[in-house]
């Protein structure tokens, strides 16, 4: 680095879509230039619209991978949270029906010593969004600035916000043009979209939650495991550790889907009640964030030590904590006007469990959002009270709708009824934790 | 088809894109929904940049390219030459390097009875272009409106001008934006742009020079054998008769290569000179139309008669009647300053002329546009004095260069100097016309 200004080097956008098209390497320079130029407006939405189809199509190797992150981390504000004692580290869903593990992870983390500044999302389609979830809480706010964010993690251990304005414009700008071009759906675009997010909080490491199933993006094993390992490349090349590990999302996790209801369902796991499946992914969620942050020597501690979180109350009053640092009030959670059962209409035994028609089951009662300009209702959601391999009765309760006192529920109640696949054998049940990638 | 007016069907662009993304099909009436909404301005330039590239990626299958060409077709004005009698067949080159042959090949093909209404275009890059060769002829016009043409080719047999805004407008706007997005190198999307604007001229058939090679866009047969089957394909799917011979363009075509230069040379060819190649190409091209429009039997007797054509001087009137008819007066034609001999280096058999290098020296001299914006200086140019297997002395003249009395020819000199490989041993010659392809 010299103290003299130097112009920037300047490159045909052209020449880069050309050669990514015919499947070469882009260099660092070169795609620095191109993040910066495009988020500046010096390249127009066409020739990045091309340039992503392309890498679609091709791919970024690791180093292009590496400098497409760090340029679109390095677009927007990175905090700094040194500052604040102890290790930094969080945790990423790539999202899943029921998926409300942040609300206890990060509490419970917390409450074993190490920090967690997590910035989430917002659901869409049959994907619910932990800020949402906490949003049904009265009162409760994401939106703090970055100081409050600070002075929250000093002195909680934890805080849950939205991803700022400040905090990588590059990929608001690239993923509102993936999101009308169709290229969405590429892993290392993915990737780099996802940690340039999670490396500009100030975490030092990251544990992945790569769901798999039908209810979630990655409907096959093996494109989350490159998923996975592509997020973990990229966590090497910028010197910060992650791990991930995939699990299952065949059905919905837990028996709650919904916001007040997920809540609810949280905070019965700090209670040391809850359902077993949920249970299981956030305590090896953790155990792995207490490896990574150095308070635990390996998973089997850092299982021991969040089960004694929960079993102590230690995480329950970090949420408690977290919640009124974020100006909640808990006893205020929103009810729906009425619980209505769903039966079943056959006996048998429970085989599947649709977790995407849950999901936009719940959207529609009004959970979730069909687009993104739509509000959501916290109150109104599913309760599962059957999962994979229960036995069931003709006419026993599958779940309870929590709804609204309006017409239009019975479209959504059928399609979560229809979601319930029951047959004459009880099925083999699969392993919740798939895979562990380090 | 009812007398009241239908909404047109209105389809989403996301969803398009992201079916032709994952290689499935577009149905006529996406496809044409989405050409007329593009360029309505409806569709917005990334979702069509995005599309494009898919479709680079995925191509379009024979009922996919028949929609799409025809919806850039009935975009704009299609002529309808019905009025005037006898056969309308035209010629298409793909484009190469001192390949004039447009100028002679009307004028031949009018003076034996078939009707030839042309559209050419202008040279970019190390192509030259029709429009930019006739425009060397002082005075002569080739932006003569619709109602002109159609009185031209009934007094003379033979038109050739530009483009005109009123045909195929999509077709436009969508090169405009493959040409900036990397996607103009597309198979199915050039042959529909060709197509399209070929059958919006009201000719009944076509006949095709698809140039193979490496002064030409297509550099192998294979890929250039695909081309014209596609472009069969489309005019077979409209009713129209196409044939195609692929011709080489490994050295230029003739020996003049530049404006006024190829001028002159088309004339010689018309007074029953010039070289062979370019007398074979012409002829051979000319035999097809003169068979697709009817007036000869088969190839060997369209040969005889567009050489007859050339013995009688009548292509030579034709062609002198067009340019009269478009404005123009051969005897001004421009000269440059000096003409300077370009000299061998050492001796031996020349055994390769690099096509696209001799169009590129071309172009730096001053005839030819390295930006659409650029303007072209028609007196300039190179003529080859040796061709492929013509043995060759040291200092013995290479080809003489039309310069202008000022600094910077050297490099262009040099570069049309390199551009000759000189060996001991006599080259063999392929042949000119590789495949023929009806």
């Amino acid at each position: 680095m010299t103290a003299t200004a130097e112009a920037p080097p300047v490159f045909s956008p052209y020449e880069l879509i050309h050669r990514k098209r015919d499947g070469g390497r882009l260099s660092p320079a070169e795609i620095e230039w191109f993040i910066s130029a495009y988020t500046a407006g010096e390249i127009p939405d066409y020739q990045a619209a091309a340039l992503l189809m392309a890498v679609f199509f091709r791919g970024l190797d690791a180093d292009e991978l590496a400098a497409w992150t760090r340029a679109m981390l390095e677009s927007g504000e990175v905090l700094d949270l040194s500052e604040i004692p102890g290790p930094k580290v969080d945790k990423h869903s790539t999202g899943g029906v029921g998926d409300k593990v942040s609300l206890a992870l990060g509490p419970l983390v917390a409450a074993c010593g190490v920090t967690v500044p997590m910035i989430a999302g917002r659901g869409l389609g049959h994907t619910g969004g932990t800020l949402d979830k906490l949003e049904a809480i009265p009162g409760l706010r994401v939106d703090l600035g970055v100081v409050a964010f600070r002075r929250q993690l000093a002195a909680c251990g934890v805080a849950i916000i939205g991803q700022t304005r400040e905090v990588a414009p590059a990929d608001r700008k690239l993923y509102a043009l993936r999101d009308a071009t169709a290229t969405v759906e590429s892993i290392p675009l993915i990737a780099s979209s996802i940690m340039s997010k999670k490396l500009a909080e100030g975490c030092e490491a990251l544990v992945l939650d790569v769901k798999v199933g039908k209810g979630a993006f990655m409907k096959k094993v093996d494109d989350a495991r490159v998923l996975a390992r592509t997020m973990i490349g990229i966590g090497r090349s910028m010197g910060r550790p992650v791990r991930a590990l995939l699990t299952a999302m065949d059905q919905p996790l837990g028996r709650a889907v919904g916001n007040a209801v997920e809540v609810r369902e949280a905070m019965d796991l700090l209670r040391g009640a809850g359902p077993t499946d949920l249970r299981t992914v956030t305590v090896e969620l953790g155990a792995e964030m207490l490896v990574l942050g150095g308070v635990a020597s390996g998973v089997e501690e850092g299982r021991a030590r969040i089960e004694a979180a929960i079993a102590s109350g230690a995480g329950m009053e970090c949420f408690e904590r977290m919640v009124r640092a974020q100006g909640g009030n808990l006893s205020g959670l929103p009810e729906a006007d009425r619980v209505v059962p769903v039966l079943a209409e056959r006996s048998g035994f429970v085989q599947a469990i649709d977790a995407e028609e849950v999901g936009l089951a719940a959207m529609a009662l009004g959970a979730g959002r069909r687009r993104k300009e739509d509000s959501i209702d916290p109150a109104v959601g599913f309760v599962l009270e059957k999962k994979i391999g229960d036995p069931v009765e003709r006419g026993e309760v599958l779940g309870l709708a929590h709804v609204r006192d309006r017409p239009g529920s019975e479209g959504p109640l059928r399609r979560f009824m229809q979601a319930f696949t029951i047959g004459d054998e009880a099925p083999g049940i699969g392993p919740l934790i798939l895979e562990r990638i380090s």
